[in-house]
């Protein structure tokens, strides 16, 4: 995989993609939309934390999302419980989100009818690292069922994340979770990383998880206001 | 991702990794070593369930284990506590395992003294479904907590195994696990493949799993002498 074609390709993709992610960030700062991609590994319940967020969200906010995976609409139809728009994003063989998918699902949205734009990547903790979607905040969700390891094992991804959320909290008595060691994994890669803790099935964690991302499109709305 | 130059350029690679593979496979069926090659998600509980098959089989087999991890030598000094032979492999960003690095970590084991050999691929559902590592057995590893729609979502890596193995058993009353509905996803990918259940924690299910590969190897080493 190190060959200088390979390298070469790899890197003409990734210029690629960041000038579409740099457009696309344009264009959401324009509409006053706050963007949030959630990357983990499979299984991880980004989709259950995804539900419980729109639906408790969407009383007080516009909130859109984008889900992505190789097959099925399964997902999307999961979201839609929360009636909220839902777009699902089939990515085939491919084990990633790309700008350019971003950009082609976006399609007739109005992104100024928008205060919150979800994005689910596809369930990886190696590929998506690297594709910028022109998003605000990158969240890696790790669950305590995958073991306080995780960091050290894949730590490109959460060296590009911007706040780690441990989910199924619920389970992490049965599976002896080692909370110290979780987080000192993580800060270990991504020192000072905003660590928090959620279970989508008690509720536990949501309502400040809640918070943080409300506070987080405050802080870049106003900052836009201020420049305005 | 799609562009006729990049297809090409992934082409020629499985290609060149498909004829390695296929010396590879050559090698292990003349030194009479049964390859195992363990896929899933990050987290699923590969190591743990390694462990436990490694420290069981090796008072009446000989049996040497390669992990594979983005980075850490972790699983391998995990595994070495099983006192067989254990060498971590350090892909840096690749998401796979590839034949090649399977022949040059091989380098000075005598293959003629083992008898099985398993391989501990890098936690991704999507990239090392097409990469053949010339082994005897694909095991695609999922746990109770990942859900059941897994198989569904991620078909390939699936369809391109030999045998399903659902990890974490101890934890499916808490995450309320649907057996029959994980076992149609499993088999409309894949239909007829096996299934077996397992708790590397509790030790459930890891006699029918030992049974299930000393048979396997029984029928690859018995064709052999049956053909010698």
């Amino acid at each position: 995989m190190n060959s200088p074609r390979i390298v070469e390709v790899r890197k003409n993709i990734l210029k690629q993609n960041d000038e579409i992610a740099h457009a696309l960030r344009g264009r959401f700062e324009e509409a006053g939309v706050f963007v949030v991609n959630l990357v983990s590994s499979p299984g991880s319940g980004k989709t259950a934390f995804l539900e419980s967020t729109l639906t408790k969200l969407r009383t007080d906010f516009r909130v859109a999302a984008l889900v992505g995976d190789l097959a099925t609409e399964n997902d999307a139809i999961r979201l839609a419980r929360s009636q909220v728009p839902v777009r699902q994003i089939i990515t085939g063989t491919v084990c990633h989100l790309e700008a350019a998918m971003i950009e082609r699902n976006l399609k007739d949205w109005n992104l100024h009818e928008l205060d919150f734009l979800f994005v689910e990547n596809v369930g990886n903790l190696v590929c998506p690292s690297s594709y910028d979607l022109g998003e605000n905040l990158r969240v890696v969700l790790m669950s305590v069922t995958e073991g306080e390891d995780k960091p050290l094992k894949y730590p490109t991804i959460v060296n590009s994340a911007d706040v780690a959320v441990i989910t199924k909290t619920d389970l992490a008595d049965a599976v002896e979770f080692d909370w110290p060691v979780a987080a000192k994994n993580l800060r270990a890669v991504r020192p000072g990383i905003e660590i928090l803790q959620v279970s989508a099935k008690s509720g536990s964690g949501m309502d400040a998880w809640l918070q943080f991302i409300t506070s987080q499109r405050r802080d870049v709305v106003e900052h836009l206001v201020w420049h305005s």
